[in-house]
């Protein structure tokens, strides 16, 4: 490629290759966002599910299942599913977080109120269970059913340990798999189970999905501590305003000696943060070399997500699955 | 029965002849309430599930499945789903009602937060899918999923329509079979679908569980204006005080004069109440047979229930469901 030919993104390319599989993704889920008698449901699903996101997850199902030879119809439904299932979950989300702004937009519960955004989540994650039902296949439905069990059970974790100071990197993972990593391992393995591929490529699929997602989310956490704000639209210390006790920090804590425990403490657990604090934890996070094993952290990720997917039939879906692994963590290089 | 021999109520008669099977549902929700990661989740659900609710749903499936013939095991696991699903629902409502009793005792969103209830009432949720997979049963999937969805359309729809004037007695029918009789007719079908009788049948059990909820619905918004404190633990004029269109004042509302519509627009519609106006309000429903006719139609969905499960073989337990459809609307009768 040449140097006047700015590469695609990877997403970008995926929604190009399945752009006629996207367009019958985006025409179910109009059709099943739908109410008959209550108009605030469209209304309130309509406001995320048309701002614009990148629709990744649908993305995911539909190219696992193509790179397997399905030839349709249900990866269409799953797709959808797994749509239905992160917009139900970004609804609750900004209940509980208390957030107004979501992708530049006013929030659903700012825009309407609470109420509105725990019913019509609880809604589309019930027109999520409709539609993984409809393919028929128990597999898909122990997959999707588990993967919804591991993403509720990952949100309270994060609600019980997001300030304490006792939270280890073990735990960190169960609950990035459970805000990230289990939609994106269930949208890629249920697409090669719908195609009927054996029991190692659909555990290959998983594996990539569940890596791709820690290290996207891992990224993003180490962004906000070393993100160019223009390039990543992420604010510096954020996550440290908002006392959240992400992998940087999870690792400077566990080398810190009293005095340091005692900035974190302060700082984290109790929330007492004054001028100058951010650039003290910044340099505490240099110190003990926590950024840097942050981003091996995330390279590692991501490099087994390319090692899982390299295990499946040459394709050109294959190679931009592997190409998005890399890219998600190319923020951070 | 002699007057020395108090009857026992039918829920109780159903406890009763179904403990054993009570004691596998008992197990599996405790088993499935658990979290390994999570302590918060089975601290909020046994705070719900150990208050001593009576379990109508789960035994309304059991009795099914049984009357109907079937040896088991799935029974309880999908009266275990009923009873989750049914959980998770009151989790939700008591954040969107803003509730601080529930049962006499204070609920979870106070004992904890908001938070805790919206993430582990989805926990629930996921539980309840997972649940329901496990039979290996599509129809059983279909008619539960189905199910979810209608009790969400359900609450959404009761918050939008709740002060609005212009709500028919239709509509009203449809929020109350998403509030209550959705569940109720699910939990009835599913346990005759895997007994796995003929398709008569099994109409028949849901045409009992959706008359049954809903008898039982109506009579709880009628023993609002006209119930004894003392008997019903309901204080009267709670309904009106909180501005809740339930069919009393539907019907009131459609013989209602421009005066007296006037006095609902503003008790009810915007909310500005005065001292005397429940007396007003009752007058009024009197004046125009509201309870009364409310009353009719309670004791005309309990009569639906009651031909519907007479259709049924004859059984011990489906003499005790005939009764319950009784025994729901004795206190208005």
């Amino acid at each position: 490629m040449g140097l006047d030919t700015p590469k695609q993104k990877p997403h970008d390319r995926l929604a190009e290759l399945l752009s006629e599989d996207m367009n019958g993704v985006n025409a179910l889920i109009r059709e099943r966002m739908a109410s008959k008698h209550a108009p605030r449901i469209p209304e309130v699903t309509a406001h995320l599910v048309e701002a614009g996101g990148k629709r990744l997850r649908p993305l995911l199902t539909l190219a696992s299942a193509r790179m397997c030879g399905y030839e349709g119809p249900f990866h269409v439904h799953l797709a959808a599913t797994v749509e239905f299932i992160h917009t139900a979950t970004l609804l609750h989300d900004d209940v509980v977080d208390e957030s107004s702004q979501r992708r530049g937009r006013p929030t659903a519960n700012l825009l309407w109120d609470n109420k509105s955004s725990v019913l019509v989540g609880d809604y589309l994650f019930a027109r999520a269970f409709q539609l993984m039902v409809e393919p028929g296949n128990l597999r898909v439905l122990d997959i999707l059913s588990n993967a919804a069990a591991t993403i509720a059970e990952g949100e309270v974790l994060q609600l019980t340990a997001a300030q304490d100071l006792k939270t280890t990197e073990d735990i960190y993972i169960q609950v990035v798999r459970g805000k990230t990593a289990a939609l994106f391992s269930a949208a890629t393995e249920v697409g090669g189970v719908i195609a009927g591929v054996d029991d190692a490529q659909t555990q290959a699929l998983f594996d990539y999905g569940d890596a791709l997602g820690i290290a996207f989310q891992i990224a993003d956490d180490l962004l906000d501590y070393q993100g160019d704000t223009k390039a990543t639209g992420k604010n510096v210390g954020d996550d440290f305003r908002e006392r959240k006790l992400t992998l940087p920090v999870i690792k400077a804590i566990a080398a810190a000696d009293e005095e340091e425990r005692a900035f974190w403490k302060r700082t984290i657990e109790k929330g007492d943060q004054q001028d100058g604090d951010l650039e003290h934890a910044l340099e505490l996070l240099n110190r003990h070399g926590a950024l840097a094993a942050t981003r091996d952290d995330a390279l590692g990720w991501s490099e087994k997500a390319r090692a899982a997917i390299a295990t499946l039939p040459a394709s050109e879906l294959r190679d931009v699955l592997s190409d998005l692994a890399e890219f998600v963590v190319s923020r951070v290089h």
